[in-house]
């Protein structure tokens, strides 16, 4: 998640962003990113931020250790790029790159997943856990909250309560069905396997989400196999009629 | 260096390939991936190749020793993805990914270049080696022969010698200039201290290839302060005078 230093909550999906310089040859308006998890897709991009771009590095402490253990991160030179560890449920001011505050806090929270696919060991499959590996971001700026959820095996009761009520919920889209993968040929692994609750079904995102009475609904990480990504499809109408918005790359909303 | 399977030697110019599946959801038809040196952009863009994509990684044992240091890039599953040592100087065979002979090999030399970015120690500067640790590539279908040298930082008698009469080279064209980041506030480094020749001056690529006859010649891992970039700049013109071409995304050749 990259947080924009503008006054209002932008939310740019995934971790390559595409703004333009602001001011001088390779600015950017990027002054803080939340790292919610250390898969590949939730960190590979900050190898794109590299080169003398100042900002923050927010995650866990699990999070941190993961950049620690690839030396490749190290691009992202410790005197230019803060790394900032925050605790669990702990609301956090998110910095500008000139310590000054921006007016947005993250509060990070545990959420059901999986150890990083890299990280997996050979033989059984990962136990699911609710640890600061795998966490959601709650960004406020002390008038509204968003929630961003990229990852999440399961709906707890917990998480239900956070979310309920909500200005709006980034949420885990990435398969519609459970053996999405398997079916289509694409590899052996249910999407529980891969840590992710499925979007349909009685145990699936749009089910969880039925009473919670979150105001704009956005799915995300969404996996090409997801028909939903398809404008004219009947699972896209299903979504759509539960009241889901499918996330795009460049989003932008106001709360 | 993305090598594809296909008759035609063809050349994908940095890491990110754009190609499209030929069978498949998400077949590719990149057969093998050859790394020129560990640093990320030379490496990054095997992230996103992975996800249960057959194919070789061929580099020497240090570029190896790269990856091997860090654990990301287990997401290249060592059951599906070949990690294959190449010796300096040796003709290699490159696979398909069933095995079968692609008709191709590559050698891999030793070119003038330093560590890493991210593995530089704190301090004086890293020293300039020819080692394996930068490498050049010569891709051969038995036919003809292509270079591709993508940071080097001194032409060496050697080199020349290797280079003279060839069919095609690809060169770093980082810089126009030794002080080209430095003058437009991009950093403190030389092209030197990155470890880059720069195109233009008495040192510089274009004074170095005049005498040695290779028939197309194309500047590639261009940084966004080279003028030559610029389609209309008297830079460009200088290059296209001396007679090389200016890299693009996609670029074919056929030799």
């Amino acid at each position: 998640m990259v947080l924009n230093a503008s006054p209002d909550i932008r939310q740019q999906i995934e971790q390559t962003p595409v703004l333009q310089p602001q001011t001088g040859v390779r600015s950017s308006p990027i002054a803080a990113v939340v790292l919610t998890g250390g898969d590949v897709d939730a960190i590979a991009g900050l190898l794109t931020l590299r080169e003398r771009q100042p900002f923050s590095v927010l995650a866990t402490s699990r999070v941190h250790q993961v950049l620690d253990d690839n030396p490749i991160f190290e691009v992202l030179a410790r005197g230019i790029v803060a790394r900032q560890r925050v605790m669990l449920d702990e609301p956090t001011p998110v910095p500008l790159p000139d310590g000054a505050a921006s007016g947005l806090t993250v509060t990070l929270f545990a959420v059901p997943g999986k150890v990083p696919l890299y990280l997996e060991q050979p033989g059984a499959a990962p136990a699911l856990e609710e640890t600061d590996q795998t966490v959601g971001a709650a960004v406020s700026d002390g008038r509204a909250t968003l929630f961003y959820v990229p990852s999440c095996a399961a709906m707890t009761p917990a998480l239900a309560d956070r979310l309920r009520g909500a200005a709006a919920v980034f949420f885990d889209g990435t398969l519609w069905t459970d053996d999405e993968m398997i079916r289509a040929g694409l590899g052996p692994k249910t999407g529980q396997r891969m840590g992710h609750m499925s979007v349909s079904g009685p145990d699936g995102t749009l089910a969880a989400f039925a009473g919670l009475a979150v105001r704009r609904r956005i799915l995300l990480h969404i996996n090409n196999s997801n028909p939903i990504l398809l404008a004219d499809s009947p699972e896209r109408a299903q979504v759509a009629a539960a009241g889901w918005e499918v996330g795009y790359d460049g989003m932008e909303l106001t709360l």
